[in-house]
């Protein structure tokens, strides 16, 4: 099977717009055992879209076309697609019914431009698009004609956006591959996500160990992420799977510690389900984080059933009126300190009838530094029925990356906690 | 000049690793006054890179391979060059030197592989790398046997690592591309950020009234984002930089409501911006976005001397407690209306002694919503020194781009406010 992707976009070749399709989609094809052969990036031009639809229907068995579906003048791939394919366009009534409901919906009128979204070239399969107004279009190109022995290609239109693509493709799109496009090998592929070790102490502990495994076949890969490292295992055959076997008991003995979830699961997930499990409850202060660590627990669906509250105290007055950090201990030890990190943990968890205070303070930058205490420098605390543990971590990176590494380490404090409490 | 960049490396296409080149070095080109046209990604695999090169030999004036340079064994873009532009590869003293000098700075052996870092193509410009092994190079095609005319091209092979290739790139590449190639006509693009209007209700209304700079040549395009559509101005001469500036004169007539910045600069920095000018602070009261709009606020250096501090009451007990909301009005309305979205704003404001109070009640969802208020319901408000005011929002979306757009929303609430109070 030969996948190519061609996205269209001339923000994409502007640098205006950072390009995630391939990633995302590359994943979700590893996921279900294909591999992304090829992908293009071409501007919003007639002759430059052509050229790379033509092409890759010499060689593809699949071709996905993200883009240029939207309602505006450059919005061109529908109408050059159905030329290209000698396919008219017809106005479909059920999209277009389901175009003037989203427009209902939202109390506005339908621009009459969005009428040409309801578009669709003869034979074509319409994707419904419930996060936007375009809908995605699948067709078998049977014969081929731009192979030398007519041999069929799918072709599928999906929209620009990554919020309307990404629904439409797990919903729409998998079902329609597994059905249409002939099963893969057997791919076996398992991600370990672990957090609080760098990718290559990381690799310098179980590297060596599976060294054996690789050289009969384990293809073995490391994946760094703000604040996160995945260990991925795969193989091609199953007849090879014990390999992965092996492998994951290896990691899982060597990594127990940093270990905590499998494939796609977010550490802001493992959180809320522990922490509903358990029916016990959660509040945050934050300071240098300036909202993350609530912005990533709050992403959760469910979260309000065990996130009580989050305090971004960005202010000295702040961490005193809303936590209860005394006035002499901001003076004597300073915002960003052990024992304010302590009361803010303390405070929160009381103040919100919690059963457990997070808290982080520290200096993001790029200004606000120290000799004793440069930027990167934060302390993390985490009260609960039990002394208060507080931890002092070094995070010198950019602001952005600060944040959300800083954010991860909180989570991962909590974590350990929950899993060791439920061990013992 | 056709510029293409050929991005090699498996991990890419797996999904483990975002492509972040052609983002990266599409800016600094256009910085330059160049367009990229085309980018493609490969396997670490001879033939597809070799077909990549080739069909970018027939057309390119400037080609970037990046990847494939390192040690190891699935790096081979070096000899694969070489044998298709039929280089003999030569070992360069100067390179082993290097490259001998890089590991004894790190009191490290040189490992044998590595010295085929040293290895040169017959007449190619050695580019170096300080911040890695992997030196680049440079080599022009001349007469270039793939094209029809023989014309010229120029080859670059750079480093995979983000890290080593942007220096690489800006201190070595980017003045020997403004030595060897023609200079670029003045491209000259304009970027306008606009929020609160949707993609197609914006066409509708410059669109029409730009038509006649677009048949000029103008370069139009509308790029839709979370909360957020960029208009693009563009031309490629000097000469045609007249149509860039009445374009703009329309749109800022057109959308001058919308309009909130240039460029890349963001809302959250605009209003950071405003704030530190007209020396006045803020303070945010969050339910269902959850600390999303606290975090963009925060994401911009020197928040802290004007952004006091967000409070997000995600449970009543806390809009209670924090925020000095009535149970009675809690009870009466629920949580999600618009008197509890005023009594956010105003306790926010009123505990924190800031100038302004903006507070955001609503449904993210999936869970929670009812045929009154329906999942993406939102409530935001603004107080200050003036009458508070509520606006009722719908943004039925998942539930991150709910946290997203309703963010961008208030943010914006605030922006119109600043916007027309400095007018008066």
């Amino acid at each position: 099977m030969t996948i190519e992707l061609i996205n269209t976009g001339s923000e994409l070749l502007l640098g205006r717009t950072l390009n995630t399709h391939l990633q995302w989609l590359g994943r979700r094809f590893a996921d279900m055992g294909h591999i992304v052969s090829r992908q293009v990036c071409v501007p919003d031009t007639g002759p430059a879209i052509e050229q790379a639809v033509r092409e890759s229907l010499t060689r593809a068995d699949l071709m996905l076309v993200t883009g240029g579906l939207g309602p505006t003048s450059d919005d061109i791939t529908r109408e050059l697609i159905a030329r290209l394919l000698a396919r008219p366009l017809r106005e479909d009534p059920v999209v277009l019914e389901q175009l003037r409901q989203f427009f209902a919906q939202r109390n506005r009128p339908m621009p009459e431009r969005n009428r040409v979204q309801a578009l669709v070239p003869e034979g074509a399969l319409v994707l419904a698009n419930p996060y936007g107004t375009a809908p995605g279009l699948a067709m078998e190109v049977r014969p081929n004609p731009f192979r030398e022995n007519g041999q069929a290609s799918w072709l599928m239109l999906l929209p620009g956006p990554p919020r309307e693509l990404r629904p439409m493709f797990q919903e729409i799109v998998v079902p329609l591959i597994r059905r249409v496009l002939p099963e893969p090998g057997e791919y076996v592929c398992r991600t370990l996500r672990t957090t609080g070790v760098g990718e290559s102490a990381l690799q310098a502990r179980i590297g060596p160990l599976l060294q054996p495994l690789v050289a009969q076949g384990l293809d073995l890969g490391y994946c760094a992420h703000s604040g996160r490292v995945d260990v991925r295992l795969a193989v091609q055959t199953a007849a090879a799977i014990d390999l992965v076997r092996t492998a994951e008991i290896v990691v899982r003995r060597e990594l127990s510690a940093h270990l905590f979830a499998e494939g796609d699961v977010e550490l802001e997930s493992v959180i809320i389900q522990r922490l509903t499990e358990r029916k016990e409850t959660l509040a945050v202060a934050e300071s240098c984080t300036g909202g993350c660590l609530a912005h990533l627990l709050t992403n959760v669906p469910g979260a309000s059933a065990v996130f009580l509250a989050g305090l971004v105290t960005y202010s000295n007055a702040a961490k005193q009126k809303f936590l209860g950090v005394r006035a002499t201990t901001l003076a004597a030890h300073g915002a960003v300190s052990e024992p304010v990190a302590r009361a803010m943990a303390e405070g929160v968890r009381t103040r919100n009838h919690a059963t457990y205070g997070l808290s982080v303070t520290g200096i993001a930058g790029p200004g606000g530094g120290t000799a004793d205490k440069p930027v990167g420098t934060v302390f993390l605390a985490l009260a609960g029925p039990f002394p208060t543990v507080v931890e002092r971590n070094y995070n010198p990176t950019d602001r952005e990356t600060f944040k959300q590494v800083t954010a991860q380490q909180a989570l991962d404090l909590l974590r350990r906690h929950l899993v060791n409490d439920r061990a013992s």
